[in-house]
């Protein structure tokens, strides 16, 4: 009789076919006698239909509104859940966020969860429901709606699950889970039965995007298990993330990420003096500019070069602010590579295994792919190297550390 | 400075290029000075594309899921008409029914308006703010959302009219007003310009769909100006709602309404004794059949034959119900004839003019139409007669009482 939270996102419920399908896997699990949440997205391609609507009025609408406007999307995906779910004999409700009393701060759009008022959720469990919450939503304490920005149904199941102290959290997905590369890049690549939150955390902003940092990051810091499944492929275990544990450690290497949507700007002859760093990434910071990589080269005497890596859709508002700055600190010119790909290496292992970077480098070399910046963290390693050449470089890392063989040792 | 609220149905908001112009409308109004509340429907034909959505899952649904999933129809109406009238430079702010404190009774589908807490809605008016409130929906004091069934949104904006005391409700729509007849039928169809709540409450449940019955009521028993008028011919009147004036009494006729949505059932052979009727009808009831007409034949001794009116798609049920019945109860056969039509003559002036009935069953006599059935109320008279002959029957009364003529005399 273990409590247990499941998402469905939006592929998982795009027509009607698909949630009668989603109703009979929750009718399943109410079975074998568990307590049921269920989240559910918007269906399908619901979303970007309404951000259309309202982009035929103005480019710009109030996010304010927006709120009002997309949060419709999941109220439509829960209570047409709830009938399907019905059909199997089993009792379920249907609530939207604000309805089960997940409060939020006020930025619309892309709102924290301050709080959750569990007390409606435990009193329609209690009574015998499966009790179904609309992903991505809440309100704040003076009764506005607010959405939870990208990845915010995850975000959702997840805080939910903390909330309620849930055995774990089950993610469904159009995939089988989480793989040790891209399976369209990497044939041999595959699944993961078990990672941890802080690789998951770094393979998520390197551009394997089953999951959204924001709730692996909720999940790590209330240690809430999480199952990553394949709605349509149920029997499939999925990858659970969970702390890290004795027995990851002695995995090196747990995937390899590919990014192909940043670009690589420079900004050149930059007076090389304290604070100056600070001022031009301040400004980009509040252009609302995601910077990724970050690396400065000194080229000649109280000058530096100094290069960094955004996201191709931030590029151009990245340059508006950097040109600016550039004039205003006195540097040189600004240079912009939309021409780049980053591979990355995780894995907890490398924190007492050493030379994952040497080897990682020599596939490359192999491969005669130049190498443009390097970034590494505890448990990663990134390089920037062409555009065209990272499909390559993937497969050659993935054979260099066998990662297509079960429990590869070094 | 009048408070005024509008309320825009369905075809007036059905995509962007309408919202826009109703957007521009609600701002003119706004400049004029008035302080706005403004009512909306969902978006076209958003409501039956939901329902046919649910009705992929089951043909059965919840009605409380029903609920849930219908009131997001008008909560996108309400935020993109937000972000449109923002483009005119003209605050305003949206919120869903539940939000404004529209407190309903439980029953989901079909609930009724117990109170409306305006505060929210003041506070948002104090601040110079357009009130936008999604039309057909409130909640329960137990925080469940519910819908008001049809007509609804027309009865949120007379609501809130007689709520907030605003001077009067303005109904927009996609005709010009109240005609004397279908204008589709009778091309000498005039619009009027004032007609009493009583008048409209008749021609409304006789067939004249501009407006629902139970908003009328609302607005009758609270005494709110409504006018009717047209979202894309701004320019034109309307026809304006009020209680019965002196002026009124004057026109004998005010219109000709025409029922084709009915069926006519006979029960023969009923026992002719106290509360036979009374058993009858209480089964119907409990099924929830309206009836509409009655009429009983005497035949034959301790025997009578009763016939009456219901909708045409309520027949089903009801045939079902009064077959039980005449056999729990020893009667005869029952018939049923769905080959009707119903024509009614509405007036206020009948009340104190005779002769009324005699001009419409000659009209009826000249184009030898043969009257099965006859009805009548203090303002009103309906005729079922053959169902191919309702549209020519609508015309000779039209042009009996001469309502294509203005301020027509007798």
């Amino acid at each position: 009789m273990a409590l247990v939270v499941q998402k469905f996102g939006g592929s998982s419920v795009a027509n009607a076919e698909r949630i009668r399908h989603v109703a009979g896997l929750v009718a399943k699990s109410r079975r074998a006698g568990h307590k049921l949440v269920v989240v559910v997205s918007a269906l399908g391609d619901t979303t970007d239909e309404l951000i259309d609507l309202a982009h035929k009025i103005t480019a710009h609408p109030s996010e304010r509104e927006m709120d009002m406007l997309l949060s419709t999307g999941e109220q439509v995906s829960v209570a047409l859940l709830a009938i399907a779910i019905h059909q199997h004999g089993v009792k379920a409700i249907s609530f939207t966020g604000p309805q089960v009393g997940i409060i939020t701060d006020r930025f619309h759009t892309k709102a924290r969860i301050l709080d959750i008022n569990t007390s409606r959720i435990r009193k329609a469990l209690a009574e015998g429901n499966v009790v179904i919450v609309a992903g991505f939503q809440g309100k704040t304490v003076s009764e506005e709606i607010t959405t939870l920005g990208r990845g915010g149904s995850d975000l959702t199941a997840v805080a939910i699950a903390k909330a309620l102290k849930a055995k774990y959290c089950e993610i469904y997905t159009d995939v089988d889970g989480i793989f040790t590369a891209d399976p369209r890049i990497v044939p041999e690549a595959r699944k993961i039965d078990q990672i941890s939150y802080d690789e998951i955390l770094e393979l998520a902003s390197l551009g394997a995007k089953v999951m959204h940092s924001r709730s692996v990051e909720v999940g790590k810091k209330y240690n809430v298990p999480i199952y990553v499944r394949n709605t349509f492929r149920p029997e499939n275990r999925g990858t659970l993330i969970t702390k890290e544990t004795k027995k990851m450690e002695d995995i090196m290497v747990s995937g390899v990420a590919l990014a192909e949507d940043e670009a690589k700007l420079t900004i050149f002859r930059v007076p090389d003096k304290p604070g100056v760093a600070a001022r031009i990434f301040e400004k980009l910071a509040k252009a609302n500019v995601n910077i990724d990589m970050i690396i400065q080269n000194k080229s000649q005497t109280n000058m530096t070069d100094m290069s960094f890596t955004v996201f191709k859709n931030e590029l151009s508002r990245a340059l508006g602010v950097l040109k600016q700055a550039a004039s205003e600190l006195g540097a040189g010119d600004v240079a912009c590579d939309q021409n780049i790909a980053k591979v990355s290496v995780v894995g907890v292992g490398m924190k007492s295994h050493s030379g994952i970077a040497s080897r990682m480098f020599a596939a490359l070399a192999r491969k005669k792919i130049n190498i443009d910046m390097i970034s590494t963290s505890e448990i990663k390693i990134s390089c920037v190297i062409d555009g065209k050449r990272g499909k390559e470089a993937v497969r050659e890392i993935h054979r260099e550390f066998e990662l297509g063989k079960k429990n590869q040792k070094s």
